[in-house]
């Protein structure tokens, strides 16, 4: 990666692209490189130039030029990542997708889409609503991510235990590689095994190996009815048992979240009952047939009360649900304003760990000066551990917390990521989790992809 | 490849394995090698030796072994695959994993097994079910077929229209690579976003890229009940909408079978029912809490009159269903027992186009003097041609007739294999599905992994 330590200068960068590209392509006064030094994370860092492309020839010519001139070219959808993956720590250009958002074709025979890799998620999900189709992925920015960025990232969100992660609904990609030539990958049957399987591995791949200019999507039918509700436990022990119950009795609701008591403090004020002390919240949703709902919703509270729950709020109508997950964002956005320094880890662990991860958090506040928030999805052990600190100057002591957080996940069975993904922000911590082997093997597969390292540079690998 | 063009001698390579393997772990006789010179398909290649691995260090050392005198190894579980996948035919060593097949643990808390590559598929749903849980995969060999072999193809089967492929149970793989060095791949928990997707990139790769030695899989909670039915059309296009209706009116059967005419002409004598002309038959299977199994079943069969079914048979009982699918079974062995040329062909297009396909098919019959019987699964557009010819003498026009059909297949933005994978059978036609770039980083990763090509050398790439 010599070649980027130097970063070149952002005004022969842009006398290169200017020969390519219209003027309304290229962002670089100040004004128009607002925002594209960041994304949702804490991470900050000044670009030097933005192309916007408008279609797949932009890419390849952008691409073409990279490879002749040597420098980066980082793929950026809405920037709503959590991990850094669409920042430019070694300058170059950042490619800007999102005016690349037509969605080109709904097939309600065949229960596919076809997209652009700029398409808003909650977009999709509006338009295949209108033919009576379902695109479950849900990650929490929804209305502002995209489908390329949820694809380059395997986004998750609450829908996950039920229904999958983005991978599960991408059929066929088209990728720009770094050296300009486009591949078609996958099928857009619902099977098909012919040669390695280089869709889901350009899924989640943070845009270190391609660029995807299209996808073909797996759409389902719209489930006919759903409901929620909000569950409040004298403890997340109540509350994980509660989870483990649910799913082992063969109940799958398409979410099961939690918050921890950290959490609800934040939000006691917006809730109909009083709570306290220790206690933890679900909130479920189960979504079918309309008599099936009815009967599952039944059924979970039933085994809610039996595992000791002490408040149950049903939310059958839309408006009851969204307040109900106007709740669950008003925490995050809570966590956000009243943190100085804010970390948001994602680390998965078996759901029989739920509780032991969170019990063993308040030893570790104690330990390292931190607040940490929990909440997440229950039903697959993905839980957002929000490491906070009073201020910035905390910053190596949050480090530390982090660090220890990790090892006991890993110890745990568990997984750092489980669907931020590693970017910038988790580089530091992949040999914790991946062995050199491993890391060896996906740093030869980067440079067969991009033998110059000109994609997404810096990522990932430590 | 060039190294494996001349065969070293069978007794040399006895020679050096006698060092390190017991000799009940090595196969060398005529009356030894019996079996091994075949998988499912009509491909016969006499092999020259086999080790029987007993755990992951005897592939190891046999990895290490090949890799210092450059023998080629082919991994091979139960030589139940349809593409000749698992056959030597540059020589080397035939690596047998059917006996590393011990079920290591069932985790009923977090619905997970580990299970050894050996393990038979029907063994895992068994032991799955004695806790409550279920292994949807269903390939058609699962009362033979092993655990690694179904991972090293991607198998699919009827369950697939519901509940996806072998690879969407796959949560995490341990691989001896080709020089011998273990991995692991993926993660204990259902989320998992950390590095490259190798273990999605292993799954399908036919066993070129590592030796899978042990497997974590996803389980699920055991469906509390299923019930079947047959239904009769009076052509292919009745059957196919009614499939089409079903899927996109939401209802989501756990198998759509489809026979045509010719399929159904075989087993006329064991049906309860007189079929006639162009009649095609639908085999479906819902499974579920008992309530909604009844009422799909219903709301199936009234769809199946609307589109103009002449007969309906429940069966609602275990034994009506394993009779159904007896009939099922009994049209692949008629095939074969009448056939002196068979080829199986696996092709998949999108469900608006099954009918399209099916009615295509006589012209070709014509054409090239062939008999194609059609059947399969309908609900993922996943087509089983069985092309047939009267004798071994008439393999060039049967290959020519092949070409048409794939061609024809591609076309309608379909797949030449949906489940047996390329192995040798179909790596002559990869190149009319796949680009020359997505060849070529295919072979890139390959090297990647296996820079000697000694792991089942000459399979997948032409």
């Amino acid at each position: 990666m010599k070649q980027h330590e130097e970063r070149g200068s952002a005004a022969e960068l842009l006398e290169l692209l200017k020969g390519e590209f219209a003027p309304r392509q290229l962002l670089s006064t100040p004004a128009e490189l607002e925002n594209y030094d960041r994304d949702a994370s804490e991470l900050r860092i000044q670009p030097q130039v933005v192309v916007k492309a408008r279609g797949r020839e932009d890419v390849q010519k952008l691409m073409r030029l990279a490879n002749r001139h040597r420098f980066p070219v980082i793929p950026r959808g809405a920037g709503t990542g959590l991990a850094g993956g669409c920042l430019a720590p070694h300058g170059g250009v950042i490619l800007a997708l999102a005016e690349m958002n037509r969605i080109l074709s709904i097939d309600e025979k065949n229960l596919i889409a076809e997209v652009e890799p700029g398409v808003i998620t909650q977009h999709l999900k509006d338009a295949a609503r209108l033919k009576g189709l379902y695109y479950p992925p849900d990650p929490a920015g929804l209305d502002q991510s995209t489908i390329g960025g949820n694809a380059a990232t395997n986004a998750g969100g609450p829908a996950c235990v039920k229904y999958g992660t983005t991978r599960d609904y991408i059929l066929a990609l088209e990728v720009v590689l770094p050296d300009g030539e486009v591949i078609r990958t996958g099928v857009q049957t619902r099977k098909g095994v012919v040669g390695y399987d280089l869709t889901h591995l350009m899924v989640g791949s943070e845009g270190t190996l391609g660029i995807i200019t299209s996808l073909t999507l797996k759409l389902i039918p719209h489930p006919a009815a759903i409901a929620g509700m909000a569950v409040i436990f004298p403890d997340m022990g109540g509350a994980t048992r509660a989870v483990s119950e649910i799913m082992s009795r063969g109940y799958l609701p398409c979410a099961i979240e939690f918050m921890d008591h950290q959490c609800l403090d934040l939000v006691r004020n917006e809730l109909p009952f009083a709570t306290s002390g220790q206690d933890a919240m679900l909130l479920m949703e189960s979504d079918g047939p309309s008599s099936q709902v009815a009967s599952d919703m039944e059924a979970l509270g039933d085994i809610c009360r039996e595992m000791g729950a002490k408040h149950l709020l049903p939310a059958a109508g839309e408006k009851e649900r969204a307040r109900l997950w106007d709740v669950r964002r008003m925490v995050s956005l809570r966590i956000h304003d009243t943190a100085g320094l804010y970390i948001p880890e994602d680390v998965v662990v078996p759901l029989s760990r739920i509780a032991d991860l969170v019990a063993s958090l308040p030893a570790l506040e104690r330990k390292y000066g931190l607040k940490i928030f929990a909440f997440g999805h229950a039903g697959d052990g993905n839980i957002h551990l929000n490491i906070t600190a009073e201020g910035k100057e905390f910053a190596d002591r949050a480090e530390a917390g982090v660090v220890e957080v990790l090892r006991l996940v890993l110890a745990m069975g568990g997984t750092i990521s489980g669907e931020h993904g590693v970017g910038l922000a988790k580089r530091p911590y992949l040999t914790m989790e991946l062995s050199s082997a491993s890391i060896r093997l996906q740093q030869g597969i980067k440079k067969i992809f991009d033998p110059n390292d000109i994609l997404n540079p810096g990522k990932i690998f430590p």
